[in-house]
């Protein structure tokens, strides 16, 4: 055991019990002002931005909503995201050092520049990382886990803390399954066994296979 | 800002500062020893697992070869590879409180399981995430960030630092690009922006691609 270990444990525990308050203050706000915060968590490149620019175009006219964008560096999916019309901060976790994933308080300093009043639906897309947002609650009321079916059908069993806290699981660009060695009924009964109660959707924003499911889902 | 950020800083600046410092003795061994330690980085799924089986069936009868391998859970990695008859150390980091990234003190220990007399080349496949591992010197002496062309080529932007401490950078599933919309000739703008000096391969596991030039780098 390293000589920091004992005290980094106890940092780690003060810092997930602070935020897990902020989380519960995110929460009360989204719940009196009648938004439902949906937290979407997966690997770099499993169609998180792709997805929110189609669910945002179907939207439109129906529900309002907002996005709050996590990324390490660059304000790249705000600038795809900002065509659709709704309002959008980005935040870069390199001004907090880099960080691999969004915490409570970061979304709470996000709402400054967020007006909740008659908004219906807030979009949070976490930094893209299938391991570290897990384990922080942002005040959302659902989290959702994207898991592209390119990363493989073991990933449930290997990441599973993603899968453990999702309320819905997407399995993402189902349009490629011809082309991969993917065994999609492991899949299946991988997020099952790391999950039985969780929703599973499969879905492709290219072919739109499984976009009315997800749009039933959010509009809930 | 956080009461606890200050005292979080200096913690991570400590933890820092050991990890460094077990790097550089993990270094001189496999220098001693004459082993060659290659770090394997990239998002869940991009590969890691399959171009090491491919790999290790290309050394056999050429170089001795043993891999140490990091997930969070199971050992589905390990028993992949244990075919190839190449000793595997499975490291999961659950019990190190689910860490999101393999350090030098793990991999220390993992040494104490591998005879380092003898061997040419350690392979080491961190845990799927290209966010943290990045920031922990664990003693190698080259470091490879595979990215999968099916996470798009915004990535080395979004995600920097795995890809500016890259020796070597994989462009792995190159199969695939006929069935994305991805724009090659951007994805090696943004790695060579980010990090000019690195070497580049294009890969396909399936195909066989790039495979000659990737062996030529490791036996280097």
């Amino acid at each position: 055991m390293e000589p920091d270990h004992a005290q980094r444990i106890h940092v780690v525990t003060r810092i997930l019990q602070a935020n897990d308050r902020v989380a519960e203050e995110n929460r009360k706000r989204f719940t009196s002002a009648h938004v439902r915060a949906i937290n979407l968590i997966s690997s770099p490149g499993a169609g998180k931005t792709s997805l929110l620019e189609a669910t945002l175009s179907r939207l439109r006219g129906q529900k309002k909503a907002a996005v709050i964008v996590g990324d390490i560096a660059t304000t790249r999916d705000a600038e795809r995201i900002a065509p659709s019309g709704v309002p959008v901060v980005q935040i870069m976790t390199e001004a907090f050092g880099g960080s691999c994933h969004l915490e409570a308080s970061t979304i709470r300093q996000a709402l400054d520049q967020i007006e909740l009043t008659g908004l219906d639906l807030l979009f949070i897309e976490n930094v893209g990382n299938l391991v570290c947002p897990a384990e922080f609650d942002l005040g959302e009321q659902a989290k959702v886990a994207i898991l592209s079916v390119t990363e493989g059908e073991d990933k449930p069993l290997k990441y599973p803390l993603a899968f453990r806290v999702a309320d819905l699981v997407l399995l993402s660009k189902v349009d490629l399954v011809p082309h991969l060695r993917i065994d999609m009924d492991k899949l299946r009964e991988h997020v099952r066994r790391v999950n039985p109660k969780a929703r599973v959707i499969e879905l492709s924003v290219e072919t739109g296979a499984g976009m009315d499911d997800w749009m039933a889902w959010v509009m809930n």
